[in-house]
């Protein structure tokens, strides 16, 4: 697959109008890149993500790995609102700090009814990686 | 392993102290019952964690598992505040509603080094998983 | 659901028509029973899955583990020779010794797209798991 | 860390004198290099490990990502025979055909005491992935 579906702009868009809520209370993660089985997001962890030792917290970072999957799955396959997440795997590999993490996301396999990925996190600026992660969505029947 | 190194209050008190920013916001996640190489908490969610189409946000189921595992760890093995999550494995299995949830967690083993456990997480009164996780913690040395 | 697709002779006849290569070398793997969402296995390890130091290989824990998903989703849902394995996790708990093993496998989703199990895997006779997984299959459209 | 512990002929001496049931019954898994955080291994079906329709067993791919994530871990810690899978996690993304496969692992931690790997698993002449797994082992004290 050389085309995306979709562009950075449009995807953002449909984030925006679709799911707001990943950036309730203030724009924390942001979609920086799309392209042909991949995407990369920026988290700009505020006080709310932030624990005690002065790093992140999990659950961020794993909203951050299912976030920028899906926004790969969307720029690659078009708008399906619908897909859904059957799984997540996480190995939590150190402890980042309090500053800003790059996610980038890999499709593994872009199938009909299934698509696959594995996700890098690191600290800004590291080739460490802080996290990896790997998901399967379910894409509906039709999309 | 017959005997808990803490009970439920002694975990609580623990939790409150250690882990303040599990409820940060309100409290959502509270440890209901511990027991030998078992814990449950109840998720309560608020708007916070709420998705359209009325269902839970799946990082708030993810840091419900996370959670309840490191209660089982910490009533069994006793004050551990350093015990770290290595990995995390979810299956998303049916949407949520929007009322509270139940989280079980059974360790499938206690070792010194590593912890393994898995939870089940139903909606209350259901005896359907919406989402089935296993996780690792690593035990510090000497705890 | 309360109804299985097949009981356990047909079950066993089916895998032995269609998988005969499960016990290619000798009877190792032996569906002993299924039922509502569940199956159980019993592995009877020959000197091919042994290991130095008394032990089993990894390798014939995972195709046990692989091989009763299979067997339960059969059973529940009927013939369907087609449906492939998407993803296992496992978590290896204890080193086994060099007798039977029995697994149990317990259904957790069957959808008309995806099934899901658990499985866990226990010297016989030993209620503590030397391995615990999980696994999705894919079934095709139309079973 | 850019220096191995163990070159390519000390790796394999170790694994054919350690692990000879790697390849009891024919060389199948052959480790074809290894360097900083990698190593990539080469295996060749014979009739054993292949399956009706033409393709590959699920648990001789996954016998292989744990091969090549030990041997990894091999040639860059040194002779550590005690080292021990504690979890794998496959995602098996299209079927391969009957002929060699490549497994290249990448480790993404090597702590003192667990070590994270990843591998893809590819046929031969192929960048298509056919399988993708993430392992980790447990090191042993005072390795």
């Amino acid at each position: 697959m050389s085309q995306i579906a979709m562009d950075l702009s449009d995807t953002l868009a449909f984030l925006d109008r679709e799911f707001p809520q990943m950036n309730a209370g203030g724009l924390a993660y942001r979609l920086e890149a799309v392209g042909p089985l991949s995407a990369r997001m920026r988290f700009e962890p505020d006080e709310r993500f932030l624990r005690p030792g002065g790093t992140v917290s999990g659950p961020a970072m794993m909203a951050l790995a299912d976030y920028v999957l899906y926004a790969a799955i969307l720029a690659n396959v078009g708008p399906v609102a619908l897909a859904v997440t059957t799984s997540l795997t996480f190995n939590f590999l150190r402890k980042p700090g309090t500053g800003p993490l790059l996610a980038e996301c890999r499709l593994l396999k872009l199938g009909r009814r299934l698509a696959v990925g594995e996700i890098g996190i690191a600290s800004e600026g590291s080739s460490d990686l802080v996290c990896h992660a790997t998901g399967t969505y379910a894409i509906p029947p039709g999309s």
